[in-house]
């Protein structure tokens, strides 16, 4: 614990933190060999993201997975060089054997829900990074590879498992603990490896698993290999992947520390700003955009459209898990219209990978923001509001768009290269295609006045806000918008929002969140796996589960 | 009751009566006018599914909405000339003000459950009606639309809103109850009618709803008429829709009783038998095929093919309401495959619009089994077993299917052209191409091999069947997956199973019983809603609901 005495990695109680960097893994050991990056689990079972449990055999919580991401982060913006991450194990018989079972008995419901939103937005960066980015991933499994640990294999471009006679890939989850594996392992099975919905079936309910010949037959991993031929096959098929690689990044930047200034009232960083008031449950996020016109560094980690959303996402990390009281948020934004749109062209014309990699993060972080189960209305009501382009889209991502209607129309919104197509949301529309479902002429017509200013009425006339008013009402308009949603059941309004905000299409990355975690919801509400006779919370004591049986 | 003395609409405690017909209804009155069918939903609040509520205002429970799936259901069989459905309310200022909710607050959470996946289907009929078979429909709504009231508008082709400044669309379940407008309407308003997601929030926790000129506008309804220019309106706007019918049915068949035998071990219907052995906590579901080939009488409604599958969809709606501890459930077949053939053949060459029908009522019925909350174990076990065509699609449907190798190979599936893609599961693939996912070249080789017996044992080389084993492991290896089945928690094996079931794509149905389905299950099960102090609980008594606040 030394090395943490100043800049703590672990979380207090009200706190969590999701900063960290290599140096101060305490669960993960990072190292570069060429193109090659080597990721070994070697959980300490002795740093839990909370007291009261042990991290044995390689199982996981909050703090793993915050290290886990934070490496994956770190790949994409300071080892442009590497082309292939290797996701290992330390001990010797075991890769990975899920998420920790005794920390999800003792979480709250909240806690689960927000730890597996988590978890599944890590496995998809995995796939993102290889997807967009250059940077394949190997899954070496030479052990057992359990529950939560297959769906990180499962989440990595290649799959070796070890054939020695004993180690297997396993959903231990729905016979053991009554709930999923809901860390996508389901539909990642079906939809993502294709593997037949049949043997799926018969896999996911064998708690052993399935290893050697038939996982590969079955295609539950790509190859089984003796321990013999181990590290040779793994650096074999690691060089494959690498070889695969057209996407180039970099140049390298070293991602700055967010710092931000954490208060009862707030949480401060740079350009963002997070306050809320607990008694009245409501919160507000306001977004500053560049200081400036014109000057873009692209080849810096300080430039704007990097760290003011690196900062956004942290906000929001820390308002699903540390302020689950917050439920009504309002956005506002606040600078130059056209500092934004100038940063967002720069970057969209940039040739470098550095500035596709600040592109993807903006998309990510707008998705974090998408499933963010809090009520979010986008308010512009100051001269100097800045909903703009990048920033814009967090007003069409948002449940609500207030306007207030001034004389000089100093107020409106203005859109940008990045309204156009890129922003995609986790059902492959941009927010505008969201917004206007199915109606491609609206959205071209909006986007042939990209760059200028689109005043407060005319925007609600567009469609893009959905309430604009003059100063008159505005006020006592948007305060008992807040105050009624305020005082709405917070289940009703997520169930409410996830139909909402995801109209369209469906992807492996919608069915993860909106069908696979909303099943794994319910049952970690259902008596069956979180009751006092349920399985999950009477996992590793001697009395066995007691279910009622009627099926729903 | 009189009426009723011999042949009970209603239902004993343990018994749910599906069947019914114009002439017995309690809540609607059926009437026929050349082309147009008008449908007045005039709901006897004294005749409720079960004591302890009364319906009033049109407020609708499973008696009601029984009897609105057997209209649409006759109007296709019995009524070709029909190409416009009228649906109307007898109160005169009200049209109906959705489930009721007393209903809901007396309801165990797995009736609630199968209750909404029973009026979502019942919706998706009248959309299936419309697409397929020249029904469309008109939702004249005179009077407040609530809840699921404007979910059964939303369903229609069209939708009416009288413009009398009192008038109002809306779904208060949000607001007044803490839980959703789950029969489609979240998914509705922004899926298919594509209204601007921000709009369909305001509107979604609006509990007064949005009248006149404003409905209109936000294309929450088609038009708003006056009371003076009412009838006239619904005149020209049904003849509208009716003109634009094109497909056409027929010949008029007169749909015959099916007339169970209902034991409490069995209901045995003339090709169906459901078995269950409540101990174990298992059934037995038998489908017989035709009786001899050859002889297809495509003018009967006793005609295999539809009195089969109609059987079979009612033994799937009592398993659901009164067999809830019956989680496991073996699916056989038996019969002569070449008669099922001749069967599928003549159905799908025929070009009556009859004949059309009976396929779409087996597509249908199958989805409702893929839809159907119990684990389904297909069994191919005897020498007369008879998994051809379209009754191989309960092999391919279900979540196993288990095959013994005899010398003879006389046991065996064959194709037909019931299995070509006619079929669609709700995801809109084939059972074929979800078994098969993203494999064309498999699938159209086993199509190429169409009407051939394929054996056990090349039908598992082939992934057609899960296992096949020689009778000195089958019956074991049967035995024991029946009873570890039996075992799990049936809450995750309903979310497991509609994870697995529906691989590929999803659809504005799938997103109804995957997305939405699953979160309101959730809320169902949150104290918010159905707790002591839950908003559900409460409603209609002087107590304020209180709510946990936090946002999960």
């Amino acid at each position: 614990m030394e090395a943490l005495a100043t800049t703590p990695t672990a979380s207090s109680a009200d706190q969590t933190v999701f900063e960290t960097e290599p140096a101060r893994y305490q669960h993960w050991k990072l190292s570069i060999d060429n193109e090659r990056a080597n990721l070994v689990m070697a959980v300490d079972d002795e740093h839990p993201h909370k007291p009261g449990y042990e991290l044995k055999l390689n199982s996981y919580d909050l703090s793993v997975d915050i290290e886990l991401a934070d490496a994956i982060l770190r790949l994409r913006f300071e080892h442009p060089e590497i082309k292939v991450l290797v996701i290992t194990a330390e001990l010797d018989r075991v890769f990975c054997s899920g998420a920790n079972i005794y920390m999800l008995g003792l979480s709250t419901h909240s806690f689960k829900v927000n730890f597996c939103k988590f978890t599944n937005e890590t496995r998809l960066y995995l796939e993102d990074a290889s997807a967009s980015s250059g940077l394949a991933s190997l899954a070496a499994c030479k052990g057992t590879t359990a529950g939560g640990g297959y769906e990180l294999a499962l989440a990595c471009d290649d799959i070796m498992l070890v054939d020695d006679g004993n180690s297997a890939v396993s959903f231990p989850e729905t016979p053991l603990l009554a709930v999923l594996p809901g860390t996508g392992g389901l539909t990642r099975l079906v939809d993502k490896r294709r593997i037949r919905r049949d043997r799926a079936d018969v896999f996911c309910t064998t708690a052993e698993g399935i290893k050697g010949k038939r996982a590969k037959d079955w295609g539950l991993v790509d190859d089984v290999v003796s321990r013999s031929k181990w590290d040779e096959t793994v650096a074999t098929r690691a060089k494959a992947l690498a070889a695969k690689q057209t996407v180039t990044r970099g140049p390298a930047v070293k991602l700055p520390a967010l710092a931000p200034k954490i208060t009862d009232q707030a949480f401060t960083y740079g350009h963002v700003t997070l306050s809320f008031d607990r008694a009245a449950r409501t919160g507000e996020l306001v977004v500053r955009g560049p200081d400036k016109a014109g000057v873009v560094d692209l080849t810096s980690p300080d430039t704007w459209s990097l760290q003011a959303f690196r900062e956004l996402d942290d906000a929001l990390l820390r308002l699903r898990f540390d302020l689950p009281d917050i439920g009504m948020v309002t956005v506002r934004t606040v600078g130059d219209r056209s500092a934004v749109i100038t940063h967002d062209e720069q970057l969209a014309s940039a040739t470098t990978g550095f500035a596709r990699e600040i592109r993807l993060l903006q998309r990510r972080v707008l998705k974090r923001f998408d499933n963010t189960a809090r009520s979010f209305y986008a308010v512009a009501d100051r001269a100097d509001s800045c909903f703009a382009g990048s920033l814009l889209e967090l007003a069409l991502g948002a449940d609500r768009f207030y306007m207030l209607i001034d004389k000089d129309e100093a107020i409106g919104v203005a859109l940008s290269v990045a309204n156009a197509g890129f922003m995609t949301m986790a059902t492959g529309l941009s927010r505008l295609e969201a917004r206007f479902y199915g109606d491609a002429p609206r959205i071209q017509a909006l986007l042939a006045r990209k760059d200028a200013v689109i005043p407060s009425e005319e925007a609600e006339q567009l469609g893009l806000a959905t309430v604009a008013a003059d100063d008159i009402d505005f006020e006592d308009e948007l305060r008992i918008a807040i105050e009624e949603r305020a005082s709405l059941s917070p289940d009703a309004l997520t169930g409410m929002e996830q139909s909402l905000r995801f109209v369209g299409p469906e992807t492996l990355e919608t069915k993860i969140f909106g069908r696979l975690s909303a099943w794994q919801n319910w049952i970690f509400t259902r008596a069956n796996s979180t009751g006092a006779h349920g399985a999950l919370t009477l996992y590793g004591q001697p009395e066995r589960p007691q279910f009622q049986w009627k099926r729903t």
